[in-house]
């Protein structure tokens, strides 16, 4: 039996696992993704987290067919590179994954787009196997998505499915990618947190910076999110609100572009809100869409937390 | 030999054209769409400009293999109808035009939406030959488009391709198809005209009325946008500015989602401006595309006014 490995890269986290022919997860592990130094650091928690998920399934990485990793910013597959990866520290430039962590765990390492590797996986194994055509809207640290064409994702030129940075107000407010009035401005884990942090620093009366203590986290999380939304918070439900008419006004659009059968909302904040997330966003697109009386079906993901790690195992399987 | 009809149905003007075997256009009429009455009024109007096209050509209607038609709004081309066509007299409701036009005309009528028409003639016979996938931007009294994924045009549920009503201002301007922050909103000849009378009737100074007098039009064609632009109106160039600003936003979003190779640029404006129109709409792309350093070519479409109708024409083959 060939067993697999899978990688989740995450702005926030790296979650590993090991997996058999069928799918079925043997091993995994978890570890924070690092916070400074470089992309030599980042690999070797990759390094530490997918020797523990081997360990876990009873073998080692040397010993497996091939590792994928889902990785945040410009992926060359092709190439094995990861570039302008802003989520990522010291990753500005363009660095050579697959080589340097192949070398490292003596195995082939494929790479691809995070979010890509997650819509992948919900198409083969999650919410997406009934729909031959829908739009991944990973909603997390950034926002990402992945567009499903007659059962294949699009890749376009190597770069499709960036969800985030369709345009929803322009001259709009200030996305971590530099640009103006992206989605992912209003409705990015990170985005949302640096608005929360300027206003509590303004003097705005929140609970969010409290939460984030008691659960023993220097940032504001998917569970610190969710915490403060069951307590009432405002500023929290003000935000949450501001991320979810932008996420409805990007996938409308992308629905009135393509008129796609469903949008899956997946990533860490969509997770964790789960379907409540999903109705708030399809009632957000619902004034946009240009066919209102057929609207998509929005799901939420089924693969959760472990549908990026998932979707990296099967680049192997296509490398 | 088998001819074919096609006919174009703009908000503005029908356009009517017989073709042969090789595409060569062998007779063409054209007609000002009806301002009042209903569907039955703009069939008639078809019927007078395809005979007058089929007698060009030397032939009749009923003679001929069979008649396309490129009509606004929602078409159902399995059933032959057209429906919300805002931009036409009485067109609220859903008319079976392929079947009232058919039995007027006794020859078989295929309908379908007529910038996606527009987009497959450009496919097969002009600006995307040489482009397996692009976007066709249709920039006239809406604003229309048309996505083609490897040398097929993408319909998704029957709807794909509604650039213009892709938001670029949540909550911004109102759009003709009654939502707010459509490119539509900005950049369709009708909502710009809608802003000019506006500004005019509130004192603003511009030429562009004066020149629709002259121009013998009681409309903001695209021959007197035109004529204003080039003696520096004020007004003119402003409005101008913020189509091309809306439909840089909304074409790089669709770019960020989609990846593709290239932007057609068609419709009443984008032909009447021309190459102009492409670099500047391809300039205010650029600070939105989510991959700056390779932007996709921005291009003309290469049929001008009668690629709608050599469109429509199409349909006939394929039906």
């Amino acid at each position: 039996m060939s067993l697999r490995g899978g990688i989740d890269l995450g702005g926030t986290k790296i979650e590993a696992i090991v997996v058999d022919d069928a799918n079925a997860i043997l091993g995994s592990a978890k570890r924070e993704t690092p916070r400074s130094g470089g992309p030599d650091d980042v690999v070797r928690e990759l390094a530490e987290a997918i020797r523990e998920a081997a360990s876990a399934a009873g073998t080692e990485p040397a010993q497996l067919a091939g590792v994928g990793v889902g990785a945040p910013g410009a992926v060359d597959r092709a190439a094995g590179t990861v570039a302008r990866a802003g989520n990522l520290p010291g990753w500005a430039g363009s660095f050579p994954l697959a080589a340097v962590l192949g070398g490292e765990l003596g195995v082939a390492v494929v790479v691809a787009n995070d979010v890509r590797a997650a819509v992948e996986a919900e198409r083969m194994l999650g919410a997406g196997r009934t729909y031959p055509s829908f739009l991944g809207a990973w909603w997390g640290t950034g926002v990402g998505g992945g567009v499903v064409l007659d059962g294949a994702l699009w890749q376009g030129r190597g770069a499709a499915g960036e969800l985030g940075h369709m345009v929803v107000r322009r001259g709009g407010a200030l996305c971590p990618c530099g640009r103006r009035g992206c989605v992912e401005a209003y409705a990015g884990r990170a985005a949302m947190e640096q608005r929360a942090r300027r206003a509590y620093a303004r003097g705005a009366k929140t609970k969010l910076f409290e939460l984030m203590r008691k659960h023993g986290r220097d940032r504001l999380t998917s569970g610190v999110w969710a915490a403060a939304l069951v307590r009432g918070d405002e500023l929290a439900t003000r935000l949450v609100e501001r991320a979810v008419q932008a996420l409805g006004a990007g996938t409308a659009s992308a629905i009135n572009l393509l008129d796609l059968e469903a949008v899956v909302i997946g990533g860490g904040l969509g997770t964790r809100f789960g379907v409540p997330a999903a109705e708030r966003i399809a009632a957000a697109m619902q004034p946009h869409l240009f066919v209102p009386d057929r609207p998509p079906a929005v799901v939420t993901s089924e693969l959760g937390d472990q549908g990026g790690a998932l979707g990296a195992s099967l680049l192997v399987r296509d490398g």
